[in-house]
């Protein structure tokens, strides 16, 4: 095993955090919030043990699959670790495995808190908050394969272990060039919500931070009351980015290039766009007799429609009151998650239509045993191995989801709960229903349950295979 | 298609229902219930309808995968609405969903139960309901195919469809002797079980209810306490019982021949006594507060573990009161199930083990990703073909609990009671939490949710297949 490369990444990793931390050390002068020597502290230790883990270059930057998947783990574990020292610093979350939480929180754009009052923070600490979104909501990797030539041509392996989905096509072939693509148009789309969002008369504090939470699909609001208290325009400006950040890039870049016909052609999105519009309207008929308008229910409809599925977790209603019907349908959203290729979290749109292009081949060959039928997505054949991995996906997926119910439910807290706070990690979500509904925090839950759900939150983040690699005992013999 | 074939099959299986009904015919007379006239007229429907289906007799006997599979899910719906003739004629469950609500719940040997007062009903209808838990244990159709030479070798396309797991095995090459045996094995345990009971001091008629409700792994029991009012020593046995029927019985057939080392081999049967010992030493520290005895916490762990992993749902306990742990446990144990090849329901055993396996491979090959790993148990290679439609019986059962738990939501019940209510019936358990906990009945639910929940009883005792064959468009086109 390539250990030194490993390391080398890892310093490389903690020196680009540092340059992160210069933008809420920036916020300390414009808000003299009295966070200027905690952020200078945490730059000066990310980037001096960065600076001594790059000193000696490894001899072959070479690394295959197994120092990708490795990489890919120990770096969002570093970066959360080292994350969470202005919140300690600063005595605003003074334990360490709180201060972790909210940060594997930000940087998995998960969007789940421990805090109760969000709006005692300085400035700078909200700044960072939500800044972690926007950093993990492209991947750190992703953004070091674009600045530095790493090694030659195995960058795939950590590009693939980081982004979600079931597979990851280059878009051009250099894997560089993919990552530089990737996030111009992450940058791009950023600017044009932060412009619109100007617009609604938001300060540019506040368009940049609620930007990053839907950039990122995070959901870290800077108000107690999430999106609530914000006018409808504003609303509707994130409701509609939130959609459009669970979108997969590549479609983006064939819009960009002028490929509308393989644009419009991808089958997820098309599925995407119709469980939105299926669930908003299911939702808008379940709680017109709350709103009394059918205006009102639809935008409240539609914004948490695209707020679930998208796993932001952005609120403007508590939906805690709302009818069974329409919290199952948004439960279930929970589990479908985005698209492949976005910001977005979950299982995946694209999975969720492997899996039924599989039942009905199933269901095909149980009725002519001797046939043999292809699974197609987007009129190419899908390669057995992405199928089988996908299936595997869903069987690892539920076996960890076991393992942490079980684990928080030494809490002695009722099965919903429990349930929906699992959810709400796993797939990045954030709020859940009962005691992590929309207007509650994960603050009651003991240390070992939130280091559990800080756990699922990474393994959901980086769809589980690199956090599975790093304690398998087949990584580590001989 | 052959429909005569099918249309004969089903008349074969009316008849089988019309000399089922002969046993609580016979009660009648013993207890003296004015039940008489109730069984004969159902008898008489049974009978003149399933004659008037096979004087026909079809012109070619053979079936296939397709006639295989559609043959069991209408078998099964048919015996169902005419099991439940015998509730409506009576007046004791005049609405007609709510008693065929009961039969599927008895046929699928579910246990779950829309009656408040199970004692209010006759001797001859709480037999009835009880043998049908028997009836459905080992299949009606195993049954027919051990009764008649229907048709040249393609019987066995009614037993993989009936039986339940991953893959049959014909334990020898005659499909019609494989049926007598595993009947003869389901008989001699059920006569144990009877005498065991007997020798408890229960009269006859408990004896063989307790023993229907325990073969099948069912759980209808006679009196409203479940089995919570028997001694400590009735409870033992029926724990064990539970334990002996949720055992792959081709296993009893390898003791019975004295092939010692293949039974013991089962790498399945191991894992399901390592679950339940695991489980039952979990929840009995978890209650240990609760009883203040080590000996009465564990005997209603493991009554409870026995009762839940094997899907019978026969309580000792109401243990909706047990802390959050030990309930998320049994909520697991709900998933997971018996072992294949038993009367149990749930996921079972052998399917658990080879996702468990395809999450190791995958694993192993995302380090390697140019090595071939196969996936073995009991030291034999599993087919592809099985592992594939192992992998979409997950994919497909996820999907159907998913639009269960919808439709069920409907009548705006909290999360728990809807999830645990889909649970429970899917896996053919019989209670589930909160609304529907063991002290509890389905009463509660709409017409609508009452037809959702019978479907899921069908779905998860033919796991799934037969009834998605049934309604799919493939097989009814051209």
């Amino acid at each position: 095993m390539n250990c030194r490369a490993i390391f080398y990444t890892l310093g490389c990793v903690l020196n680009v955090e540092a340059i992160c931390m210069l933008l809420p050390l920036i916020c300390t002068f414009i808000y003299q919030d009295n966070m200027f020597l905690t952020f200078l502290a945490c730059i000066l230790i990310c980037a001096s043990i960065g600076i001594a883990l790059i000193i000696k270059k490894p001899k072959s930057k070479t690394i295959y699959a197994k120092e990708g998947l490795l990489i890919v783990a120990l770096s969002w574990i570093t970066i959360s670790i080292f994350g969470a020292l202005p919140f300690v610093f600063s005595g605003f979350i003074p334990n360490f495995i709180d201060a972790f939480f909210e940060t594997v929180s930000g940087f998995t754009t998960t969007g789940a808190s421990i805090l109760a009052d969000v709006e005692a923070l300085p400035k700078s600490l909200i700044f960072w908050r939500s800044f972690t979104h926007w950093i993990g909501g492209m991947g750190v990797l992703v953004f070091l394969v674009a600045l530095l030539p790493l090694s030659g041509g195995s960058n795939m392996y950590l590009i693939r272990a980081e982004s979600p989905g079931p597979s990851v096509s280059k878009l051009v072939p250099k894997v560089r060039s993919t990552a530089m693509i990737l996030y111009g148009v992450y940058i791009l789309l950023s600017v044009i919500e932060v412009i619109l969002l100007l617009f609604g008369k938001l300060s540019l504090f506040e368009a940049l931070t609620l930007t990053f939470g839907t950039a990122g699909t995070g959901g870290f609001g800077i108000l107690n009351s999430s999106i609530a208290d914000y006018s409808p325009y504003i609303q509707t400006v994130i409701g509609i980015f939130m959609m459009i950040f669970g979108i997969d890039f590549s479609v983006y870049y064939l819009l960009l290039l002028r490929k509308f016909s393989d644009a419009f052609r991808s089958e997820e999105v098309k599925a995407y766009l119709g469980i939105v519009a299926t669930s908003t309207l299911l939702i808008t008929i379940n709680i017109f007799s709350i709103f009394g308008s059918i205006k009102e229910s639809l935008r409240h409809a539609f914004f948490q429609v695209a707020s679930v599925i998208t796993t932001t977790g952005y609120a403007t209603f508590d939906f805690e009151i709302w009818p069974s019907f329409s919290k199952t349908i948004l439960v279930m959203l929970m589990f479908v998650g985005a698209c492949a290729g976005s910001t977005g979290g979950g299982i995946k749109v694209s999975r969720i239509l492997i899996y039924l292009k599989c039942i009905v081949k199933e269901i095909k060959v149980s009725l002519h045993p001797n046939t043999i039928y292809k699974i197609k997505m987007n009129n190419r054949t899908i390669e057995h191995e992405v199928i089988r991995s996908t299936n595997v996906f869903m069987t690892a997926y539920l076996m960890l989801f076991a393992i942490s119910l079980l684990i928080i439910s030494l809490d002695n807290f009722d099965f919903t709960t429990n349930f929906t706070a699992t959810l709400a990690t796993m797939n990045n979500i954030g709020p859940g229903l009962n005691k992590v509904g929309p207007t509650q925090n994960f603050s009651i839950y003991s240390n070992l349950s939130k280091v559990m759900l800080s756990i699922n939150m990474l393994v959901g983040r980086l769809e589980i295979f690199p956090m599975l690699v790093l304690i398998s005992p087949h990584t580590w013999k001989k």
